[in-house]
């Protein structure tokens, strides 16, 4: 029965701040998901009596210990021989794991180094978990104190080869052991253009705690709403799949994507899908609307152009603003960026065009236009939308919240929805 | 006398993986620069009896335990009364404490809530930690144990607060109670164009164990060389200036930062320096070069213009590429970037602009350009500059690693050195 976790988090590079620990948080939240209580997270560095120290204050206090790091081929790398030694275990070698490793080595055409065959060793009763990216398996060992049984689990710190297993391997695992017939199913809405006290109010009331649990997980420009729901395979999910109709219907196209999928990722698949072309106007994104579209594989088949024209004589010059309009109303205004969409547009020949212009700070406001002012266009055919906001916050953060903005507005226009509803916004 | 550490990390948003625990990871690296020992990083959530055990095995283990969270107004706030529990100490409320929070919230014209008094309550014998950004302070307790003196250092969980309290009070309190009259001298090079290894070539030999140590950290696409010097003050940092000079006069213009300055901020001051004026014309990196210039308040003052032309009849449109070129060498070849860099720097009327055009994959390879094919050019008026790189990774690396290689020749166009000495790249 598997009901209480530790994460245990292993080296030198952790303690002496050279990484950022991001496997304990990501192990953190998968345990949240599939309802194991995290007692806490041990991170200590390549020093043996510490690792003991470490082990034994987890093992004593869960019933499991998930552990990452420290099975590496050096000198330094000891979680196998600690938990040889504090369990009293002998380690015997794999050899379909040793088999496995030489024809890895083999395929890039190296000699496997003697000192790799240390990641064949295994404690007495450990059962091998497979590690599909990488030389070096995890295991799983059930030690017994008594009627107590806690299981120790073994992962590499690298995360690309330590994910899959967790996700492969050890979640499939706990949800067999948690000693419960229920199963946790959950569903996560990516949503934008409402606060989180606003997606709180929304939500309230629409899922009782006996129904299933609600979350909200902030990551700036976006906030997301997690629903967890307990019972038996099968039921579990029809009753997650009641609840997410409730958020759906309440929540509506404040909603861009369910499961983990970006923004720019929702505006790709929509555009590929309806076969529209677009192009990009920037001054203040300054070019990070055309970097979030084209970090999506096939984005060359939506984005032709992106201008980013950051003087006003090249907001006239590449995409036709007059003179007169930045005269009148100045290059952060609705009139400027209507035109310069209306511009890329025209220019690249497309279906639709975004542009954007503001005051990205922490210079250049004035009493008319303090910082964090923005102006955002949409130009179709047959549409177009402009609005000013008033945004707060740092440079990068106006940057990144006004670029947010501009793709949904896109995605909006791919859906045929109302473009410009934001929530977030008071002018 | 203070020599080990353990820092304590608390609040469930850590334990459920809602929020990457990044405290500690500055905290471990401000204490390996000081040069002390990290022991165990231990993180718990917003539990009584965690919250003890936490501190217990702390206490046991270090002569400083400095803990993050756990001090707001709300009842989940736990550390204060923790510790006083477990230390026998009264709580005494601190008037002048008071008298800072009702000053801020009257600032903001609101009342002070009264669960706020609780942020003003102090274990008896502790020393008040100023916090200049938020309401609440942290402290100082020293705990005697016998012969032996723990320190508790409390700070708030949110980075902004706990960051200026660390670096104002906490490591000058630390760097005076180390217990030895020597300091930590620290210089931090930026380096990029050079392999991990290759630096760590170059610099072998040069720094002798006694003289000072030398860590590397790799956070792509640059690498950071870091020197200490232990040393009495004063002569700790005319030891390190001498080392600097011998790490400057080896590793050359490889180094392009001294402190924590990104390659856009030194392009940055370069620019504004020598008064030049910079286009971009990009393909592959999609907008990144652009969004990574406009990072750096006061950009408007030296780029112009950022003319991502994805489609190759908008490079030909908008920058001028022939026809015959696209037909002949495609659109990513050094010619190709090399008419988009002479088109966009005569668009803009500037003095110098930088060109990418590559396959970033995953799709796009051919035999002949496989993923990761990239080519660079740089042009002005005397000098014309391009090269074809064979790139390794994901999309968003060779996107990334791209713009880092862009913005080094841009940063050697206007040092005067030769463009592209990369020695990261082999064809």
């Amino acid at each position: 029965m598997i009901q209480r976790a530790v994460i245990l988090s292993t080296g030198d590079e952790l303690t002496t701040g050279k990484v950022v620990d991001t496997n304990s948080n990501y192990l953190a939240d998968k345990l949240h998901e599939v309802g194991i209580d995290l007692v806490a997270v041990i991170t200590v560095g390549d020093v043996p009596e510490r690792l003991e120290w470490a082990w034994r204050s987890a093992m004593g206090m869960a019933d499991v210990v998930i552990s990452t790091g420290g099975i590496g081929p050096t000198a330094d790398d000891l979680t196998t021989e600690t938990i040889a030694r504090i369990t009293g275990r002998r380690l015997i070698r794999d050899e379909a794991t040793v088999e496995h490793m030489r024809r890895i080595f083999s395929s890039v055409g190296r000699p496997m180094p003697e000192n790799n065959l240390k990641q064949a060793d295994f404690p007495e009763g450990a059962e091998i978990i497979p590690n599909p990216l990488g030389t070096a398996p995890g295991f799983q060992l059930p030690v017994m104190d008594g009627e107590r049984i806690t299981h120790l689990v073994v992962l590499p710190g690298v995360p690309r080869e330590m994910k899959p297993m967790m996700e492969n391997w050890v979640i499939p695992w706990l949800r067999d052991n948690r000693g419960t017939d229920t199963v946790f199913a959950v569903r996560i809405f990516q949503t934008f253009g409402i606060s989180e006290s606003g997606l709180d109010q929304a939500v309230a009331g629409l899922i009782k705690p006996e129904e299933g649990r609600v979350a909200f997980r902030a990551s700036f420009p976006q906030i997301s709403l997690r629903v967890t729901v307990e019972g038996r395979p099968g039921e579990a999910e029809r009753r997650l799949e009641e609840l997410a109709e409730r958020v759906r219907a309440k929540v509506g196209h404040f909603i861009f994507a369910e499961g983990d999928a970006s923004m720019e990722e929702v505006v790709g698949q929509l555009f590929t899908k309806r076969g529209l072309k677009l192009a990009v106007a920037e001054s203040c994104t300054g070019g990070l609307i055309g970097h979030r579209l084209t970090n999506i594989p096939g984005s060359s088949r939506y984005l032709k152009a992106d201008f980013v024209t950051y003087w006003n004589d090249m907001k006239s010059e590449v995409l036709g603003v007059s003179a007169d309009t930045l005269a009148k109303h100045g290059a952060v205004s609705e009139e400027c960026v209507r035109e310069m969409a209306a511009g890329a547009r025209k220019r690249a020949g497309v279906d639709v065009a975004i542009a954007t212009s503001g005051i990205a700070g922490p210079e250049g406001g004035t009493p008319d236009k303090p910082v964090g002012t923005v102006c955002v266009a949409l130009d179709s055919e047959n549409v177009t939308v402009s609005r000013r906001y008033q945004m707060r916050g740092t440079r990068d953060w106006v940057k990144l919240l006004t670029s947010q903005v501009a793709l949904d507005w896109l995605r909006r226009y791919a859906l045929e929805l109302p473009i410009a509803e934001s929530q977030l916004f008071r002018r």
